[in-house]
This record gives C-alpha cells, sequence and structure tokens, in this order.
C-alpha cells in the first residue's frame, strides 16, 4: 500500500512503519492469537492527525483500529491485516477548572494522570478501573469502563459531559460541553461511550470533576464458602451503599498472595473487600453494618480499618488479582453481570463449568454491580485445555443470558464476545445497531470486525 | 382519511375522533398557538396497540406525535394537522423489585406516582420535575427530565436501566435492563432518552432506584441584590455538593406570594432555597456552611429548618413559580442553561434584554446545575408585546450560546426552540443527527418539525 498520501499530511515521525515497533500495536492485553499485521501505526499529534488520517482512510477504505492504552481485555484493539493502528498515546493534554469542577483532557492521558490532576485541585475523577495505571482515558471513554467504586459512583459514561470526536469521513465534531445538564438535540455524547472505536474517534473529552472522596473506612472478610460470601453481599448492599465491595475466590487469593505475601488467608473460598466513605463518623458506622452483615453470613474472619495505607494494601492486592492469577496460565477473561440476586447462582453455575470442562476458572467481582470476572485459566499449547476453556467461555456467557444477565459488564463486547452479542441483544437490536454503524460509517473503515 | 384500517387493528375505544376531546389533545403546556388538529387520538393500551398504530401510521405515512401527560413546555406534544397523536396514559403498570432496586414501570404512569410506589418499598426514585405530579415517567424519559434535585442526584438518564421502545416501523426493540453495569452494543438506551419522540415510542422502563433519602437541613435566603445571591451559589456549590439550590426573582417571589400567602419577602431582589441531605448530624453541619455562605455573600435574612413540612412549603413555592408567574400573563419560557461561573452574566444578561425590549422576564433556577428559566411575560393580544416577547426569547437563547451554555437545560428542544439548535450544535452535529434521524425513521412519521 502506497502510504505517502498519509505520511504527507502527517508530521514527521507520526506514520510508523517499523515492524519492530509495529509489531508491539498488533494486540491488546487480549492477547488474541488471531491478530494481523497493521501496514502502519498513526502516533497522533492531536485532532488534525486523526482527521486526515481518517480522512485518507476513508478514500482508500483501508481498516483503522483506534487504540488507547492497548490494555482492553475483548480484542478491541485487536490489529488487522492491511489495516492502520491510530494510537492516542501522544495526545496528552488536560486542563482542570475547579470552578466549573470539569477536567478537558486529550485521550491519551492515563486514568491515574487525570486523577493525579484532579486530585492537585482537591478534586476526584471516581471512575477507577483496575487498570488505572495503564488504561487511557480516551479508552475508558470507548469502553464505558467501570471499576472498584462504580457500585455507588458510576461509570465512566456517568462522568463525560462532552468530547470532540473524529467521524469516519474525518469530519471533528463537538457534542456536549461544560454544561451539568443539557437537553440540546440527542444525547450524541452518550452514545459514543462505549462504542468500542465503531463509531469515531475520541479526541478530547469534557470531564465532570466531584469533591475529593471523604475518608474511609475498609473492610475485609474471608468465607468458607461462595455462598456465605455471596450472602453477605447481598445484606451489605441491602441495607447501605458500600463505596466499594469487591470478591475474590480461592484460586485468586492464593495467586495473589503467592506474588504480594501479604497474608491473606489461604484457606478461604472467598474473601471480600468492602468500604464506607459515609461523612465523618458515619463511615464506621456503615462498616460496622458491614462487618455485622459478613459475621451473620458466617465470615470466618472480618478485619477493619480507618488506616488509608492498610486499606490500599487490600484494594491493590483485589486489583493485582488478574495479572496474579495470568501468572498462572493463558486466560480467557469474562465480563458476565447478572442482577444482584442472581450472583449466587451465577458463581456456582460457573463452578459448575469448570468442573464439567476440567478447566480451572477463578472468579474475581465487582461484586457491589453483580459484575463478575471468571477468569478461565489455560495453557495455549495443549490443545485439548484450549479448547475446553473456549467451550467453558461460551457456557458461561450462555449462563449469564439465562440469569438475566450481560454478556459484558464493562469490558466492552470487542472481538472476544461478539459471537454472543445477537444472542443478549436479538435481531432487531443488532439491526438497529447496523442502521446507525451504516448510517456514520458507510464504508465500515472504523474498527471493522469488533461488536458488530 | 380512512382509519378503520387502525381502528380495526386497535381495541375498542382506543381511537378517538370526537372533536371535543381530541381538542384536549392538541397542545402541551407551551401552548403553542400554531398546533394543528390531529385526525384522531390514539389511548395505547400496550406496547401491542402503540406497535399496530406505527406500522399503520408508517405504511399510510401518517405522523404521530407521542404524548405522556401534555405537560412539556418546548411543544414537543404540539399536534400536527392531519396526524395522529398518540397518548401513553392508559400504559400505567409499575412493578418494584426491593432486592435489586429497581422498577418496571409503563411510560403512562405519573412521576410521582412512581416515587409513592418506590416509597412503598423504602426506595426513592430521585428526580423530581417541579411538574412531578403531572408528568408521565415516559414524558421524562423521552426529555431527560431534571428537577430540583439534580444539582447532587443526577437527572432521569442517569436512572434508566433499560427500555422496552417501538420504532418507527413498528419494530419493538428491548434496550438494557436491570443490570446496573453493561456493555453490550451501543448504549441504545442513553440515545433514546431524550429524543422528543423522535426515534421511538418508549413503552417500558426500566429505573434505578435508590434509598430513601436521609432527613434533610434546608436554608432560605434573601437578598437584595441578583449579584449577591448568585455569588453565594458559587460560594455553596463551591463549598459542597448541595441536594437542592434554587433560586427565584422578585417578579416570582411576588407571584407565588401573591398566591401563597407564606410570608416571602417581598421586597427581595432573590431568594435561594438550598438543602443538604448528608447523614446525620451532617446535613446540619453542611445547612451551616450554607448559611454563612448566604450571609459572607450579603443575605438580608436567612432561615434554616429541620423540620420537613416547612421546608416543603418552600420548595413548594419554587415549583410554583411557574403556574404563580403565569397568571400574571402568558409566558414564553426558557430553559437556558450556563457553566456555573457564568450564571451571574447570564441573570444580569437577562434582565438588560428585558429592560431593551421593554418586556418583563422573571427568572427562576435549578441554580445549583446552572439552569435557568427567564420567563417572559406578555399579552398575547398585544402584538407588539408579544413580537417584543420573541425578540427576547431569541436574544436570551444566543445570550446563552456566547456564554458556552445551552438553549435548554432539561425541557427539550420540541418546536418552539428548534431555530435555534442549530445555532449551539453546527452544521456538522445537525447533520449526523439527522443522519440517526433517516436511519431510525427513514420515512419521517415520528414527531415530525420536532427537535430537528
Ligand atoms: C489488569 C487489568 C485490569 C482491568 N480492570 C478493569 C476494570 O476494573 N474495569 C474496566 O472497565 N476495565 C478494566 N480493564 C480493561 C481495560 O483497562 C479497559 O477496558 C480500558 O478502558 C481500556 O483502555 P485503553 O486505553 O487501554 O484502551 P484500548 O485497549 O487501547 O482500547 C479499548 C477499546 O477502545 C477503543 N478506543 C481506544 N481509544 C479510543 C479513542 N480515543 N477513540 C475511540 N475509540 C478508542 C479501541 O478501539 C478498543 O475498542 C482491565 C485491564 C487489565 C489489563
Ligand atoms: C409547572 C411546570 C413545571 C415544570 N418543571 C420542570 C422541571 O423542573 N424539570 C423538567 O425537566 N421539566 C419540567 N417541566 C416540563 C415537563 O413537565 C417535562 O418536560 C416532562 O418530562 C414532560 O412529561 P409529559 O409526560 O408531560 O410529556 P409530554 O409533554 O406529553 O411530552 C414531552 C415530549 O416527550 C415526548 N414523549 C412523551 N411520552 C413519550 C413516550 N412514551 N415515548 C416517546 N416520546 C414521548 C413527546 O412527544 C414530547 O416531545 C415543567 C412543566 C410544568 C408545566
Amino acid at each position: 500500500m502506497d502510504l505517502r498520501a498519509l505520511t504527507d499530511r502527517l508530521p514527521a515521525g507520526a506514520v510508523i512503519t517499523d515492524p519492530d515497533i509495529v509489531a508491539g500495536y498488533r494486540q491488546d492485553r487480549a492477547l488474541d492469537p488471531g491478530a494481523g499485521t497493521p501496514v502502519a501505526v498513526v502516533r497522533a499529534t492531536g485532532t488534525a492527525d486523526v482527521r486526515e488520517t481518517l480522512r485518507w482512510a476513508d478514500d482508500h477504505r483501508v481498516p483503522v483500529v483506534p487504540r488507547g492504552a492497548g490494555s482492553g481485555l475483548s480484542g478491541g484493539a485487536t490489529a488487522l491485516d492491511g489495516g492502520i493502528v491510530l494510537s492516542t498515546e501522544r495526545m496528552r493534554d488536560i486542563r482542570i477548572d475547579p470552578v466549573t469542577r470539569t477536567a478537558v483532557v486529550q485521550p491519551g492521558l492515563l486514568n491515574a494522570e487525570v486523577k493525579r490532576a484532579a486530585a492537585e485541585h482537591g478534586l476526584w475523577y471516581p471512575p477507577d478501573p483496575s487498570s488505572f495505571e495503564i488504561c487511557s482515558i480516551g479508552g475508558n471513554a470507548a469502553t464505558n469502563a467501570g471499576g472498584l467504586c462504580c457500585v455507588k459512583y458510576g461509570v465512566t459514561t456517568d462522568y463525560i459531559l462532552g468530547m470532540e470526536v473524529v467521524l469516519a469521513d474525518g469530519s471533528v465534531v463537538r457534542l456536549g460541553g461544560p454544561r451539568l445538564k443539557d437537553s440540546a438535540g440527542l444525547a450524541l455524547t452518550k452514545m459514543f461511550v462505549g462504542s468500542e472505536g465503531t463509531l469515531g474517534v475520541i479526541t478530547e473529552l469534557t470531564l465532570r470533576l466531584l469533591p475529593a472522596q471523604p475518608a474511609q473506612c475498609t473492610v475485609v472478610a474471608s468465607f468458607a464458602t461462595l455462598t456465605a460470601a455471596t450472602e453477605a453481599i447481598l445484606a451489605i448492599t441491602g441495607a447501605l451503599r458500600p463505596a466499594m465491595l469487591e470478591f475474590m475466590d480461592s484460586v485468586a487469593i492464593n495467586a495473589v498472595e503467592d506474588e504480594m505475601r501479604m497474608g491473606l488467608d489461604r484457606g478461604a473460598a472467598a474473601l471480600l473487600v468492602a468500604r464506607s466513605d459515609a461523612p465523618g463518623e458515619h463511615a464506621a458506622q456503615e462498616a460496622r453494618v458491614m462487618v455485622e452483615a459478613c459475621r451473620a453470613a458466617g465470615a470466618t474472619e472480618v478485619f477493619e480499618t480507618a488506616d488509608a495505607e492498610e486499606a490500599e494494601a487490600f484494594t491493590a492486592a483485589r486489583r493485582f488479582a488478574i495479572p496474579a492469577v495470568e501468572r498462572i496460565g493463558r486466560l480467557l477473561l469474562e465480563d458476565v453481570g447478572v442482577p444482584l440476586p442472581r450472583l449466587g447462582d451465577l458463581v456456582t453455575g460457573v463452578a459448575e463449568i469448570a468442573r464439567r470442562n476440567d478447566v480451572t476458572v477463578s472468579v474475581i467481582a465487582h461484586a457491589g454491580d453483580g459484575n463478575t470476572h471468571p477468569l478461565i485459566v489455560h495453557d495455549p499449547d495443549d490443545a485439548g485445555e484450549t479448547e475446553r476453556a473456549h467451550r467453558a467461555f461460551g457456557e458461561i456467557m450462555d449462563l449469564a443470558l439465562t440469569l438475566d444477565g450481560t454478556i459484558t459488564g464493562e469490558h466492552g463486547v470487542g472481538r472476544l464476545k461478539k459471537a454472543w452479542l445477537p444472542d443478549q441483544l436479538g435481531p432487531d437490536v443488532m439491526a438497529l445497531t447496523r442502521r446507525i454503524k451504516d448510517a456514520l460509517d458507510p464504508h465500515g473503515i472504523l474498527n471493522p470486525g469488533a461488536v458488530l
């Protein structure tokens, strides 16, 4: 392919074809073995570069895979043979306005960097995927990322007031803005959030910030059975709105303990990490309610702390669960969610699927909102096990759907889960989605093969 | 027009052509004098009736104006000559699930009825437009209604987890569901919220509920100047997140006092009603901060109460402001919003526009989120004044746009504000909106002339 017309329109060095560098952009953290090799990676330095790249790609019908930091777990940023990977990593400006409590950021900034910039003004950007130190804010918007505090504070879409987005034909549109309420026209901002690079490339975001989070109390509880743990979860969410309610099963506990040596109870079937950030002494009061709920559900050990550092160690342990389990073997990563009362059915059903298919499945969860991550461990060099792992992967999504759940709570559909999307949405919603996709990207250049 | 084919598909009595009854469905609360006369009103009894009506209308290219309770202020439910008004008023089922804290409701139920049903389970549906006793939950979803508690608790879209919607061609789709997090496919639920009947007819909603709101402390403060009041607003929102922060100017104060005789300070230039619902004694603490902020800004009188009934009297007074000012004359109702620091500029700018055009403009506001309702009072029988009122109407929207604001914060564009929408969105976003509209409603039967 002749890239000169593209190279000519972009700053020197923006178009990369060096195979060694390009190779680093073939996969995201889903590590899709079927990833293609792109003809080039474009590292955009600003909106104009994105516009020029899309204009060129649309004219030449070249597929473009938008990419933030490549931490995605659904293969949404998997490269395509003959395509372009369009990376936002160099678009890193941020402006904070403490009076309107808003931030205007370019997509390439990491979530953790946004949080830090906000904190310098005494402000807080709540959404906190476990990957917050390695994922971009643009990727967060494109996947509508969740995280640990979402059970009380909502997901990424709840913090996006406006955006600039470049459409497939290269036209640049500004949606929403620094207004807390805006009913002018269709809710297009919300439609681009979570669109996984299939409708446009996000080049700027206007984020809503909150006052700094109050001091917190954290509760850590171990359980001898999964059922006891899920009962405690229901009891806690029935009594109050926790600021965090996380779950790890025994495989995850042991994998994390192997790496971090922090004294987690290796014999426990499940661990909960719960948190209250109610003001003043109410945090401690809520923590006491949570401690009681865990005890009543039969917790074998319950521990409570108001010490931020101590609490952070347990939160970090939970955040580290995916990389820790990854050290046992290659992962197929689920993201199924169910209405909270079905959580017990989901967790026991997953155990049954693991047993039946003879694979190890570790379950970790943002338990408070019913969003679980069964991690299917397998050896990619063992064809039989790999096949059983893939079978379990599908069965877990089927199970979630029978429990009135979703195949993805926060990671998105990407390429890995798209075969199951029609089962969840049905033909009419698929057709509706297709109509919108075709209206916005008639030549199908934006992330083809993702989601749809 | 031959309505038999329609009448045959619907239950007896669903299609109304009696001119006296039909006349009552010509206008919403915008009282558009240009409203048309529909050929019939369909009072749907369920989703099937909506489906059949849209199929018929799409086949025969008959415009359909969806209608909830007709309390809209933008002419979104203004009837069209030769069209159908499709009313949801008979679709009134509700089911509450206290465990998942969700409600599944049909669109015709009033907002107040949803709140009451939730309260029976100790739960709370936060969105609270001032019209909550006379507007439907379907209309709330279709306009993404705001209200008084939105400054802390967000708007309607934040509480909609899923919906059933009938598209222009009569196909029925279910979007989202009772899951707190769901990233499967495009965020279509969010796109239909606020679409003002132009993309589909909402036939069912799945709502997220919260635990009952804690006890509250309310602060009422009078100010001798508008500037002092807007300074107090900024000081309050800079210090904490109020659960309510409402504003009334002198015209509104006097109009309400004329009707309610509750002892409001008739000499004040502005009144603020602010509220904290922080847990326990923190509400009183926050109230004290707000009292101090008002005093520091120069409030002439400040009053604080933890008594729910007393507080409700002031909230009711604020809610009653639109009907009260309506008794002075016909209203042209604005809904402009600005980033909070520009609120002072907006309020003084509106006063200047009123003076220049020699019309009375009363400003009331959901001040905490920068959303104001300048009410332009005029005598419809006085052609000169009516013309000046309309000129002021446009100038106020122009002013909001120069202040980086929106022409509508919560009421929607409807028919009254659509001439100004391109000024806010620009040609590219208008074109994008049109592409989506055409993809979903190729024959343009759904609420033609609204928004676009
Ligand atoms: C250890 C670990 C823990 C994780 N924990 C969580 C968690 O708790 N919650 C959670 O939600 N996710 C989690 N993730 C998944 C991942 O971090 C998120 O999906 C994140 O939002 C992806 O951001 P990214 O910048 O890495 O995006 P990428 O992986 O680069 O891309 C993700 C998708 O967004 C698209 N995209 C990226 N940038 C743009 C843009 N500017 N415009 C348009 N489209 C774009 C891509 O095409 C792709 O479809 C975790 C991942 C890891 C590795
Ligand atoms: C005194 C007063 C105070 C008000 N205060 C507020 C306030 O504080 N905040 C606020 O946001 N609004 C306020 N409003 C405006 C109004 O009440 C809201 O816009 C409300 O959401 C409209 O609901 P409705 O059922 O009356 O809808 P309608 O007026 O019947 O319709 C409104 C729009 O929604 C469409 N629509 C209605 N139902 C459906 C459906 N099922 N499917 C698809 N489209 C549909 C209509 O076509 C129309 O475009 C106020 C109105 C009055 C009269």
